[in-house]
């Protein structure tokens, strides 16, 4: 949408194509650290970047895309309902991908009582006893929100220790009384058959590996999507990411990057951080449509 | 001010101290391209961040820096008033200085009918005739705001053309009824005892190198102010601003750099990038303070 902003403003012409509005920022719900608001939820602020764009000229408009190809300095998008644009040049401000736990019944239990995301599925668990495997911030900023509606959460921490902002984390640690820690622990399978019915932990807690919850969350963390990138030619970095210099620019003339796709200030992604990429990235394909006039 | 809501909700107890509340921001007039805002005014924007700020626990105060050392991994800062402050990072976003002309009379005209900030003093000259001499973005910017104003604007372009943002060149070219244009020209002298009363041009415009205007504003660029920098042995880069890694650390341990007083993204300086490298700067302070603990 940053992106978008910059180039209605370039007075370029400017389509903004996703498969869903907003992105994961649409649903992070509660936004305290985008400078300039003190707290926002985060629909309103991509609604509010949306109609930004659409001030500059900008269209925007939900569509999955399948295929981008380029032929002829020119980039072809299909998407999956057959429509085709054509660009001069192309931002993928893609985001990242959840990452899955990749155990027996998670995708069969997928919105049968497991979820990947609390502000979209969370209100549901109202009262209910859930679980968040983690450790990230991500799934400090979850606990913190189920607090709101669950009566009880095990916090299921894969690892040695919690790694999140301090103001999430202390804001947890006053929900002693509601959330219950699991460290080092995995979970090995998901019981149930049309929906979750309990946990099957890798050691045991009270006494069992059995856990029963009514509903799981998972936050274990995101992974680049660079099919897009590596059909296209463009060159991957080392951390998996589509390789751009400190303009935004691929390896490839006219594609670019933005956001969460691409790794501008490592493992720290944040929306002030991919609304900049953006607007340099808009920059970039500006003057690059400039200089091959 | 972002680097200070991010600083606060890392819990570092964080103070921002700068000569001139909101910087560069706070005297821009309208803003239209930051990220959420559809049009803000630069002092509200400024004003919103502030208090955002200071409910992450950050402390706000004005003062003017005069010195900075470094002794035993301690920062220490003296203010012109004498006070000290004692840090274990110190981020530096003093943004740049405005270019003057240097020629005769300028400084002592500064004031009294010569400015450097449309938004602060375009306004006075409410049926008058002015001139902006310049030619980038901020000039036609600049001339756009006086054109509700003034009634006629002489815009002095010192190179053979204007490089802006083509949204506002367009908007400018929409009051040619009340813009001038001054190709290739410059200010050779100011004309005035107690107030300006003129300028002398390099070359003659209707027939004579007099050209009589009652205020002349001045955008024509900005340099970095590295003598903090220097002053406490961190590296410059060759285009002349604090070196950083794309983490916003300088060659200083414990120093830092953000907005527009580091080149991350060349000539490109938004308050948007600013606003990124200030959140990206303050995660850089904290992980230092957590690795030196």
């Amino acid at each position: 949408m940053s992106a978008a902003i910059y180039a209605g403003r370039y007075k370029m012409r400017t389509l903004v194509i996703g498969a869903e509005f907003g992105g994961e920022t649409a649903t992070a719900g509660l936004i305290e650290n985008y400078p300039g608001f003190k707290e926002i939820d985060g629909y309103d602020l991509m609604k509010k970047m949306k109609e930004q764009a659409e001030a500059t000229g900008s269209e925007v408009r939900e569509g999955r895309v399948v295929l981008i190809k380029k032929e002829n300095d020119l980039f072809t998008l299909k998407t999956e309902k057959g429509e085709e644009f054509v660009a001069k040049t192309v931002i993928l401000a893609i985001g990242t991908n959840r990452r899955h736990l990749n155990i027996p019944n998670e995708k069969e239990l997928t919105g049968k009582g497991v979820h990947y995301c609390v502000t979209c599925d969370g209100p549901v668990y109202n009262g209910k006893v859930v679980a968040m495997v983690g450790g990230g911030d991500s799934s400090v900023k979850g606990v913190n929100f189920l607090a709101d509606y669950a009566s009880k959460i095990y916090f299921i921490v894969m690892e040695k220790e919690v790694i999140a902002e301090p103001a999430n984390f202390e804001r947890m640690k006053k929900l002693k009384d509601k959330v219950e820690l699991l460290y080092e622990t995995q979970i090995e399978e998901i019981k149930g058959s049309k929906m979750l019915e309990g946990l099957v932990l890798s050691k045991e807690f009270n006494g069992s590996k059995n856990l029963k919850v009514d509903g799981l969350f998972v936050e274990i963390g995101f992974d680049p999507d660079v099919a897009f990138a590596k059909a296209l030619g463009a060159d991957i970095d080392k951390t998996g990411y589509m390789k751009v210099d400190s303009m935004m620019r691929s390896s490839v003339p006219g594609l670019f990057g933005a956001g969460d796709a691409v790794n501008m200030f490592g493992s720290f992604k944040q929306d002030i951080t991919a609304a900049a990429t953006g607007s340099v990235a808009a920059t970039s394909a500006y003057e690059y449509i400039k200089e091959n006039e």
